[in-house]
């Protein structure tokens, strides 16, 4: 009557292995010193297969970056493979051929052509990989993956994660799923945002392309911690077609986003050090882009920051803070602009509003503050974290 | 035979009152809690007058500077009056009747014309003055104005300074003097940086107000602690000509240059909660423009602040952030990149360099850095600091 109790039930099929099509593993090669799971693997077995990516627009980027950056262009990936504990940047002609040499052994190993596998590395940047123990343990990373693998998978590209980030969604018939790593945010330069999303439906590769560019626009490239952009930085989706449904790509797009927003507020929420994450909106704005711009001009004031961190509601320093926004970028009076936190207007008019001590910001983790710039009907949010004593201490005893 | 001992001496004559023709006053009128010296006055008693200032160019300003940025633009002033304690910012009309009594009360009292008279203010943004208070304190601050009394003024603009700021700088005949405040940067939203510099020498209002801009451009606009731009930002300089000297343009320029950066310095070195002062100098760039803008993105990086707070001369978030500028802006090619610090070359070509190991960060307050982007001639220094526990405390108490 019961079924076989070691059976993997749908419950366990997590992350990247939640859509049809898809397996998973997570192994420890040893790149990590402390012996935890460091190579991950996503496999595509799908039959109808398309796949997208985003990488970081820093001029400096990884060797895995250049080397999957140009594969995607020309090619459908079928493979991800994924270690942390070594970002493989700056590492020049001999890091490119750690990069050639990862992908030989599972195009071996896995019998896919090179062409089909993708390559992220995250980790310290400038230090040379090695690679002998991670094509080790290419073989154990193929031959253990599986439905099950994913959540496995998400544990192995950890760095200064707390917790493994994952998202499913489901819709009439067709799934979404994704993984991704990152503790500080697009993109502190050693813990590297990495995204791999997974999806069962049937989709065109140029669909794929616009959507994923428009999600990760609004999720990820808004979620802003300190400012400081990866060299590895990277968002792939990979499309297999399994369940045999093509939505309209109003309606996939749409649920793309929902998961890149819900991936990007798990990192956000597990940002380094941080006690507050801190919702910026900016509404009545000129365009998106002016919403965009005054919301990221404060999201990247530490004087702002460490005030949130202080339970101090000192709209003061927000203010002067949307005064250095280019006027040609963001036109706005500021005699027009009203400031709430939390629901409390303590600025109005460019001034003084309501008391401060209406506030009580030590009584929630989230910090939602608003901006009327009373210039037009344009809006936007970016999403940080307060800056603590334990960001510091992260930050400075990273390396050494 | 000897001289009387209470008669000023030219020792005493410090800061605003070295070069000849200037008297100034610091009194308590009661703006800080604490009861310390919060009011101050430099007065320009010379025969052959000249003013020239420079103000924030954030959007959103404190009251006293709409007044004294309007106030510059067709008068000499002879006057400037500046209190800590409250930065009157955000404070709308309110705040600038609080600016007009001040001047009222400082005219009449001293027997000049309004029009002589700017205002600085620092504190606190987003609260009323007491300006009852401070007018109240004017009389004293009037009597007491002597040529010894320019230290007291300096400490009466302090506001988390550690340290008065003052400067002596001698020539053949004629000389300058000045003081500044501030313990962020250029500028702080709360920590407001003001200078008030003066000279005896002869010279006109247009090679003042040319000479100030570029001195101030590469000191004080160079300086970076926290990225953040105050609201009340001033640099005011005033000419006496009671050396009767009037020195050629570009000998004044750079004297005048030497005294900005001397105080840039100083702020600098009393930035808030600081361990390391670090200089960024990039060579080999297109353009100075573009040093400045790679140099300026390398000091706002919160991961670079904070791994030198940690001693770590962590190359690769260095190289990240270099990558993080606008290739129109600054174009280089980052295979030519080379960084060095403390005179190592830990990153070559783009890549790795000299061991870390080499290079002791904890030994020294001061840690170099410098880049060269292979891509031309130009030359330019940004100041800045680390970012540390000290720093994270100060502005998260500092309104609470």
């Amino acid at each position: 009557m019961s079924t076989n109790s070691n059976a993997p039930s749908s419950a366990t099929k997590s992350g990247v292995c939640f859509p049809l099509g898809f397996t998973a593993s997570g192994v420890a090669a040893g790149l990590k010193a402390s012996g935890s799971l460091d190579l991950a693997l996503v496999a595509n077995n799908g039959s109808n297969l398309a796949s997208a990516a985003v990488f970081t627009t820093n001029r400096v980027v990884a060797e895995p970056v250049i080397y999957t950056r140009d594969l995607m262009k020309d090619h459908t990936v079928t493979h991800v493979i994924l270690n942390s504990g070594n970002a493989n940047a700056c590492t020049g002609a001999r890091g490119m051929q750690d990069v050639h040499s990862t992908v030989a052994a599972l195009a071996s190993e896995a019998g896919v052509e090179h062409t089909k596998i993708a390559v992220c590395s995250t980790g310290v940047i400038g230090e040379y990989m090695d690679t002998d123990r991670l094509t080790r343990a290419i073989p154990a990373l193929v031959k253990e993956a599986n439905e099950d693998g994913a959540n496995l998978a998400a544990q192995a590209i950890m760095t200064t994660d707390t917790v493994t980030k994952e998202v499913e969604i489901e819709r009439d018939g067709w799934r979404i799923g994704g993984m991704a790593k990152g503790a500080g945010m697009f993109a502190p330069a050693m813990a590297t945002m990495l995204c791999v999303i997974t999806t069962d439906v049937k989709i065109s590769e140029d669909v794929l392309v616009r959507t994923l560019s428009r999600a990760v626009d609004v999720s990820f490239n808004r979620t802003d911690t300190d400012g400081c952009m990866s060299t590895n930085d990277t968002v792939i989706v990979l499309a297999s077609g399994e369940s045999g449904i093509e939505p309209d790509e109003a309606e996939f797009g749409a649920q793309l986003e929902v998961a890149c927003r819900d991936l990007a507020g798990k990192l956000r929420d597990d940002a380094e050090g941080a006690s507050h994450s801190i919702d910026i909106t900016v509404t009545q704005a000129s365009t998106e882009e002016a919403a965009v711009e005054v919301a990221r001009a404060v999201s990247r004031s530490n004087l702002v920051k460490t005030a949130i961190f202080g339970n101090d509601p000192n709209w003061g320093r927000i203010l002067s803070q949307i005064g250095t926004v280019d006027a040609k970028v963001a036109p706005f009076d500021v005699n027009d602009v009203n400031v709430s936190i939390n629901g409390v207007q303590i600025c109005r008019n460019g001034g003084i509003g309501e008391p401060k001590d209406e506030l009580d910001l030590a009584a929630s983790r989230l910090v939602s503050i608003e901006i009327e710039l009373g210039a037009g009907d344009a809006h936007a949010t970016v999403y940080t974290t307060d800056l603590t004593h334990d960001y510091v201490h992260e930050n400075s005893a990273y390396t050494t």
